[in-house]
């Protein structure tokens, strides 16, 4: 047992910065070498900023600890920093290199890559250096796994959102952080690293170019959403095929990856008989097939209504923000049924953002519970999901991420109204940001437009949203709460 | 003990509602008697309706039943059809005799009023005979007892929405309908009465002709918002001293009335003490002196800002739905604000609608629990509200209300976007309805707008929408629960 002191808790905050940023500034080195192959101008700053990442980043990580116990209180400070940390890395190579963006900019492109969010501020990415492309698209796959390792490893241990239903039987809630086996970690890292070169290889065989190819297969499998166009996936639209296979990618990109640990060891049960892949699959085909029939009712080709709301629906559930077309254009009903969509998410223990299926089959036990009780005032009954007994702390650990994730959406979206934006800009702008989806509505930011013209203030409240969104809520606003830094 | 049966259930219900019908044609007798006075060309419409409702009424009110038994079931049924029913004949006057509105529309301004929601779809209200003014405000001023009356009596049996907070201790969960005694009727509808006449002399003597007074006067203490003038309240905007009292008149017309009943009888501290109200006034003094400061920011007269951003934010927190001005015009900011203000509402027990101050009080003590057991995993702590503990039932029973709220409010946005209405016009229109505002936001429906012009579908929405949530959503939607219609 080692005793909790504060100086040993900021040498482990740092140690892990550390650890983080030299794990970016070696990723630095791939965009690099694309900038020599391709001889840009900034190819050697690519190269500076390395190499001081990797010595800083070494030389925090090697510091000397004593043990690394840390207090799950301790953990919600180190999480949202470690974010924050890559995502201000993230943004150095865009800052001098490449677009060379302002700061803010900068900053809002990178942290929107880091969280899988996927908003742009670049205008003009047909024509940018590819190494800054590769840069967007590496953070963005990196933010990905990041993400499913923290929904593993972290987050069922905060219990925050309900997700401690997704807590190993083998952890216990000792008050110690006791990540998960770095065996886990590995299994999920390869799951990853292999999905992407399958969807880097069908999209190259489908007829993308080498470079697309990698760069969608990375924010596709991501549920990231950057692409290397501005009329993102609507520049391979002449490839109907393409856009059918980026839809499944997307799709695979969020189910939960443990499920695909059990595919690769032959076990395909788990994946087929998920209460929450299930969920998600079926809302999936009743949502696409209910706005296809409308469109094709308002006279469009009925194959093509289908592929288009296929790809637009799932972009935006599983929160990658690709875009096909603007389908705010489509009609009111689309502009209303997209709005909603945003929040929906996909499964947990995935790269996708949003309230996340299972919170809404964890609503519907609620509700189920209620009206069987005004029915039946003295029925009680045990309710289950995944075979775990569902009890009342579970479904208020829930209920409260959801009412903070409304909150926090409506304060955001209040305070973008202070920033010249009209109110489905505002309020559909919060709610992108906050469940990381990328594009919102209205002329300024929907899905034809661009975040370049918003003002500095905006961007920093969709800053603090898209990072909030991506730490499941609470993890950063209990640092914004009193109690929390009292000893 | 009288055995339950199908057939006596039925009686019951139609007694019930033939003593409503009862009571609203013996109320159409006094636009009668005005329509008289004015010599009007429709007065005889009057009379014939009023005395068919009395027939039918009195007749449906004596058939003989076996004892008043009602299981909760039961009483969903029979408060939901009840209200339709009222609503239904108030109606009637409005599509024979004065504006002569075509059903839907006559439909939508009687059930308007009687919910106490205010939309209207009459257009030159300032020319409109004398006694359909009357009877729209009688609508409203008996909605609003009617409401009081069901949040005393019949809501905390029902345990709808955390409402149970509010059972008299004599009353237990027997698993039949107990109603207060008459006595705690009869004394709601003295103080009911009482304030009115209060409100009446008010702005008689503030300089309101006395025609407008009373009308006035009922359709605020009932919150209801139903004015005699298309310009709403503006039309008093050059006497500020009115203005000011109707905001003192909306606010107690949202406050629990059954602590006024305390105050006749000389004990002032539990109207002085109730957290309910306390809550209340913190939260509107607060909402206007931020809001009047960004007004007063933007350059106009500091008395003058405060004097209107409280009487409309008063309004639409009340949901009364008067307006002095447009104040979307107000700024981005300021339709953000009030969209968000449209769903507070005001106390439980008074005539005031919304999601009511004492759910958004229980969900603070939730997210306290929530954060406290984040950062304290071992801690538990007992939670009390007006002295009584708040156990998970209740906050689930809170929770799911909450759910249905917004699960209500964006199923009818999504219906009413087919309707050709915006974004912004769909989802205000939707949330003004379920909480019986009146106004919504944007060009057509706005404080300045009037709902004439949208389609009969989307009134229908609309209808729905206010009687759900007039009697707290729960009683409406269980009524389309499967399980609710098997034996
Ligand atoms: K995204
Ligand atoms: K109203």
């Amino acid at each position: 047992h080692v005793p909790f002191s504060q100086s040993n808790s900021v040498r482990l905050l740092a140690k892990a910065v550390g650890g983080l940023i030299a794990i970016f500034a070696i990723a630095l080195l791939a965009p690099f070498v694309l900038a020599v192959v391709n001889a840009e101008k900034d190819q050697w700053h690519y190269l500076t900023l390395s190499v001081i990442g990797i010595v800083v980043g070494v030389a925090l990580f090697l510091q000397p600890t004593r043990g690394a116990s840390l207090r799950a209180r301790q953990v919600f400070l180190l999480t949202t920093v470690c974010w924050l940390c890559a995502g201000i890395f993230g943004a150095l190579p865009l800052y001098i290199a490449g677009p060379k963006l302002g700061f803010v900019d900068a900053l809002f492109e990178s942290i929107s890559a880091i969280t899988t969010t996927g908003s742009t501020t670049i205008v003009g990415l047909d024509k940018l250096p590819s190494s800054a492309l590769l840069w967007r698209a590496m953070l963005q796959w990196l933010g990905g796994v990041g993400i499913i390792v923290m929904a593993m490893a972290i987050l069922p241990f905060l219990q925050v959102g309900g997700m401690r239903l997704f807590q190993a039987e083998s952890s216990d809630i000792s008050g110690k952080f006791l990540p998960r086996s770095n065996h886990m970690v590995m299994a999920i890292a390869r799951v990853y690293l292999l999905l992407t070169i399958v969807a880097a290889t069908v999209y190259w065989i489908l007829g993308m170019g080498g470079f697309d190819a990698v760069v969608h297969a990375m924010t596709s499998v991501a549920t990231g959403g950057f692409s290397n166009y501005d009329s993102s996936f609507g520049f391979f639209n002449d490839q109907p095929a393409l856009v059918v296979a980026a839809t499944l990618m997307m799709f695979l990109g969020a189910l939960p990856f443990v499920l695909y640990i059990r595919v690769l060891k032959g076990d395909t049960e788990p994946l087929l008989h998920d209460p929450q892949v299930r969920a998600f699959t079926i809302f999936l085909v009743i949502v696409i097939t209910a706005l296809a029939l409308l469109q094709a009712w308002n006279g469009r080709d009925t194959l093509d209504a289908f592929i288009h709301t296929g790809f637009n629906v799932v972009s935006v559930v599983t929160t990658t923000g690709y875009a096909t077309e603007d389908y705010s254009q489509w009609g009111g009903w689309a502009i209303m049924a997209f709005f909603y969509l945003t929040f929906v998410g996909g499964c947990t223990g995935s790269t996708a953002g949003g309230i996340k299926i299972f919170r809404f089959q964890l609503s519907q036990l609620l509700l189920k519970k209620q009206f069987a009780q005004l029915i039946h005032p003295n029925l009680t009954r045990v309710q289950t999901y995944q075979d775990k007994r569902v009890n009342d702390t579970l479904l208020g650990s829930m209920v409260a991420f959801c009412f903070m994730y409304f909150l926090l959406v409506g304060a955001l979206a209040f305070g973008l109204s202070f920033f010249d934006m009209d109110f489905i800009s505002a309020i559909s702008g919060a709610a992108t940001a906050v469940s990381n989806v990328g594009p919102g509505l209205g002329d300024v930011i929907g899905p034809a437009g661009n975040f370049v013209t918003i003002e500095p203030g905006a961007k920093i409240l969709l800053i603090i949203g898209m990072l909030a969104g991506r730490l499941e809520i609470m993890t950063v606003l209990i640092l914004f709460h009193r109690q929390y830094w009292r000893h």
